[in-house]
């Protein structure tokens, strides 16, 4: 039975990584005899969004609720239709219906890639964000009122629930137990936003009672962020809420020095949902266009896809072939962003044949 | 007519670091002819709440009000006080009562600390957070519902409003315009947080139009605290709300090395209520009582507190002082944590003695 995996490309370079990330799983598909089949969707872009009036059709639910994940590049383009309204209608769409509940990432220093940290060599720092991905600070409650006065107010309202607190700690525990260092690291502010982190907190504490082995250490996110640059060796998981988690698996990856390459998994682990797979990066309209976006993480992403589904064998060669090619350093071959002269093509052809 | 300074030390290393700020305080004061008359004060401490049930008397504001300035040591002691109790019930409240609204902290590489960045020379990194301090995602607004069941939810509102968010951007921007560089940098978020975020942006636009001679631009908070490791040298006056002001102004200051002895002002610039000065870092209960703790956070408090009081030379010899200790490495002066095996004291002394 095939796999059915959708394709959506999205914006910028998401339209240019996408079909490297593609061409190296079809190459891994081949190869670990996996069956995979992919359908490509046009919506989910802010030029579908400027034809139809809305990022998705309506009935886009149904359309995809039936794959086995979705593969996905990057949205966004803030000249055509501002960030909040690209996003909330069409990523953040599908990590809530399709209750993506986790928002998974590596921290990983990888051979031949320079971490912007004096001193670090791969295999000092090697970590997993776990972020919790439908609720916290990302709602959709509030609203203005004396609008357009002196006296205008604006009001947002962060909704924690014990369901999906509990649910994101349990996954996190539960990776930290397949670790070898078995150690969780909450992210808190608990000394200032005096509500919703408290309950946060409370519920770390009862949810490490289930887990003795687990070594479960909090810090606060200012100092959590620090502690990223001058302990990186010191994490193992670490799990925060949706505003905090996002910020720390931008930091984690910048630290590393694979903001540009790293991969995420948006995962409804209980399968009820697809989940889905795409590259840390944006859209960087910046860039796009000119063929020089690094695939990696795109193809990177697609190994999650392929350890989610159940191939672990296949995910690990294809982060080998990445740390190969990188460790390589071939300035034909590696894009710009990594030291080379060559394209997001050359890049991810490279990929594809080592695997 | 002498400057009218509260002094309150706080918990932990806040008790031990504070005398030698007042003994700097009182060198610069007696070099450059500044009247200062510091007046001690118990309340604002953990010990404080165990023995009275409150962090600080009731009548603590009308204690206060009159003086020129409060010279803040650290609060916090969880092992006694939870942290949201003892912060809220003091600092928080000086921040709140007094409208200090504006919190503001330097980010410089210092000679002779080492930054955790590769490749970063003093000069490279010479950039202010400037941190509203008011309102934003600390407030008290909030509660929880089916609170003990499964089917808990804890809400907290974030408030925004046009006063305070035009405020703290109309100080960074006179910030900006007194600086070489003329640059400004929002933090936002605006694509997740899509209610406050988006009006947080709209003020800074519509502030902008005042200010046509600074370079504005903003980046979503997530890519921002990668910038800061990626590209430190990009910025020159950063504002954010009250949260991401206060994780930029952790994570700054780790990047250039100075976590452990950066200072910070919380403002009120109108000068109707006193404004306070401490040390970024905590009260370290780890290292508390061992005289190991480095003073410098609270002399350079000091030196901005100075500033604030209109000696700006009198501040810039404080700092000197700083730099040419720092500079010198005299193993015996130099705490631990900056690579000496001296004391609190010895390095308070060498500062107060070069000033
Ligand atoms: C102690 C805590 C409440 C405080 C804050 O978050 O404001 C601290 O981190 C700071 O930055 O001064
Ligand atoms: C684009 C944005 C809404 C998104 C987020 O904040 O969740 C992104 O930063 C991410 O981390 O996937």
């Amino acid at each position: 039975m095939a796999h059915r995996i959708a394709v959506i490309a999205g914006d910028g370079i998401g339209t240019e990584v996408m079909p490297e990330g593609i061409r190296a799983l079809e190459v891994a598909a081949k190869r670990f005899k996996i069956d995979l089949a992919f359908t490509t969707f046009e919506f989910g872009s802010c030029d579908y969004y400027l034809e139809h009036g809305k990022m998705l059709p309506d009935d886009w639910f149904d359309q995809l609720k039936d794959f086995d994940a979705l593969f996905y590049g990057a949205v966004g383009w803030p000249d055509k239709v501002p960030d909040h309204i690209s996003l909330w209608g069409s990523l953040l769409q599908f990590r809530r219906q399709f209750d993506q509940y986790i928002n998974l990432r590596p921290c990983k220093l990888m051979p031949g890639i320079k971490s912007p940290l004096a001193g670090r060599e791969p295999g000092d720092i090697d970590f997993y964000v776990v972020r919790e991905n439908t609720e916290g600070e990302y709602s959709s409650v509030g609203g203005k009122m004396f609008e357009g006065t002196e006296r205008e107010i604006v009001l947002q309202e962060t909704v924690m629930s014990r369901v999906g607190v509990d649910r994101v700690l349990k996954y996190a525990f539960d990776l930290a137990q397949t670790r070898p260092r078995k150690k969780l690291t909450s992210a808190t502010k608990s000394n200032g936003i005096s509500i919703t982190m408290p309950y946060w907190d409370e519920r770390v504490a009862e949810m490490a009672k289930h887990y003795p082995e687990i070594a479960v250490d909090k810090f606060h996110i200012d100092i959590l962020t620090a502690n990223f640059v001058l302990h990186p060796d010191w994490f193992d998981v670490v799990v925060g809420s949706n505003l905090f988690g996002d910020i720390l698996s931008d930091l984690g990856p910048a630290c590393t020095g694979t903001i540009g390459i790293a991969p995420s998994a948006n995962i409804n682990p209980e399968g009820k949902f697809p989940s889905l797979f795409e590259p840390v990066h944006g859209s960087a309209p910046d860039i796009a266009g000119k063929g020089i976006a690094n695939p990696i993480g795109q193809i990177w992403s697609g190994a999650m896809m392929l350890e989610h589904l159940g191939y672990k064998e296949a995910a690990d060669a294809m982060v080998t072939a990445i740390e190969e090619v990188l460790s390589e350093g071939s300035r034909q071959v590696l894009t710009r962003d990594v030291g080379g002269q060559g394209s997001t093509v050359s890049l991810g052809q490279a990929i594809a044949e080592r695997i």
